[in-house]
């Protein structure tokens, strides 16, 4: 198998050099544009190492990789839009360089792309892989919708979060990673086994950015730190400073979104021992993801590429 | 064959009873609101039609005229955002009744709803299937994009106009009878004659919905008379006028959004020859449509009900 590096630019190579057509430019320009955006490519390599454990060649699992790849990156055009968010990856979103018009219908016309993609194994795996991305995609929309439901929400418990969590970041890695299987026609037993290390994977690592959010080292992390406190958005961290009942945790949700706010939540939640907690929710993932990569091994597949992957992800401050 | 009201009610409660899940509700109940607000549904008939040219039954080809026929209505919701309409088939539109960020969404997973039924045929007519159903959606999207782009572009021919209409609204009518060609089986030429009847009878009804947009019998005519003109829209109609560089088209344009506009609008374009000239070309388009059916009758093919069918359509006045 080829190192980390490799498979990503492997993986970059086939965004750039993806024939998008050309017209109408406003639908096809922004496709482009955002498909070289970059982002660390994690979903179409759970792919392609996936397959790889079945001796299926990048070469042949590229497609299901994009089809995932660009799923990910339809979503994330739609929802720039329902977060008003001026940029994703240092660079302008869709709506922002075009207008909001163009972003609901490149984004469209992206998710068609993932099934063209999809389309490019017209045998026996086809209808499986339809299936499954078709169930994992309304789950995605889910997932957005629920967290979008939490905004208005008054309180938000641990289990609907996590619910949440999974449904809208973590069950495209674990489709991800299972297409390694369906491409390998492997049977539904491993198929699941492949699911589910990558829900778990997705489920901890979504839980680190929230605490990378609050507690990473600024000049290691890709984004600004603070952002999810200053607008007291309802992670893990502050769904469990919230079931503390603490006094101080409802006076730091009234102050002004600020320098100072940041740096008493930080201490806040640390004292209130939810760093702890949101922690070790993350390791219990963590370690059922590994499980699954045991049983793997224990049936003879080299799964150490895979090891090296959630370490990566799961070890990292940035 | 069954009649074309027996067809509809079909299809209606296919519709109605479709299971979509629930949760969360403001994701699924805006598709149930949507998929029930009716419509002449005349894609899935057409669908169903095309299959029993072929001896399939329609408790069969049911699930194709879905994707159809939920891939249009994604279509509507997320046009229905674009164009800022408040109304559709007289009822508030999702984006209205709800709020933009659920329109995207759910407007998205309907689209996901529509794969959702082509992948009830797992088998060889899948990947067929699937690839001609991301061909047709991929140029939709390039027809909303065009007539997004004419908005703000100073003049567009008819060519342009008629390349817009063939993508925004034709070849889905195509997709949808050659659907019906795909389940029977059939050889590449013959669903491409199938494909050619639902192109050419599409870009006629599209004509014919400019023309009675303007011409209509107020009582008959299920929307308000008038509006293309009020807006200067540039249909093939208003495009035919100022082909004619007559000076009364420019001052025509510059008059108040009111009905005295529309009156003169109906006797000028009259007066030069547009309302012959576009009636003309919508006439091509329906000989178009027949010559395709009198070669699928000439194949034996019963094409009475189809013919019926685009009679219906091409000859109303509502």
């Amino acid at each position: 198998m080829n190192s980390l590096e490799q498979l990503s630019l492997f993986i970059e190579e086939h965004c750039s050099a993806y024939r998008f057509k050309t017209e109408p430019s406003n639908l096809y320009d922004p496709l482009r544009y955002f498909m070289t955006l970059g982002g660390k490519r994690m979903r179409p390599i759970l792919t392609i190492m996936g397959a790889d454990l079945f001796d299926v060649k990048k070469e042949e699992s590229i497609h299901a990789a994009l089809a995932i790849e660009f799923f990910h990156n339809f979503s994330l055009i739609h929802d720039d839009i329902m977060d008003v968010a001026p940029l994703r990856r240092g660079k302008e979103t869709v709506h922002e360089k075009w207008n909001t018009n163009i972003a609901i219908l490149s984004g469209d016309a992206l998710l068609v792309e993932a099934y063209q993609n999809l389309a490019k194994y017209p045998d026996e795996r086809l209808p499986i892989l339809l299936k499954r991305f078709n169930e994992t995609a309304l789950e995605v929309c889910e997932g957005q919708q629920m967290d979008m439901d939490f905004e208005t929400k008054k309180t938000v418990s641990e289990q609907e979060y996590l619910e949440m969590i999974r449904l809208k970041t973590s069950v495209l890695l674990g489709c991800a990673f299972e297409f390694g299987a369906i491409l390998g026609k492997q049977d539904e037993q491993t198929r699941a086994r492949l699911y589910h290390f990558g829900v778990s994977l997705g489920i901890a690592f979504q839980i680190q950015d929230d605490i990378l959010d609050l507690y990473a080292d600024p000049e290691k992390f890709g984004k600004q730190v603070g952002g999810d406190i200053l607008s007291n958005k309802k992670t893990l961290l502050l769904i469990s400073a919230l079931d503390t009942k603490d006094d101080r945790v409802n006076e730091l949700l009234e102050m002004e979104p600020t320098v100072f706010k940041i740096e008493t939540a930080k201490t806040l939640l640390k004292e209130l021992g939810c760093l702890d907690k949101v922690t070790k929710v993350k390791e219990y993932y963590h370690a059922e993801a590994l499980k699954e990569l045991d049983a793997l091994s224990k049936m003879e597949f080299n799964v150490k590429p895979l090891k090296d992957l959630s370490e990566f992800l799961l070890v990292r401050e940035h």
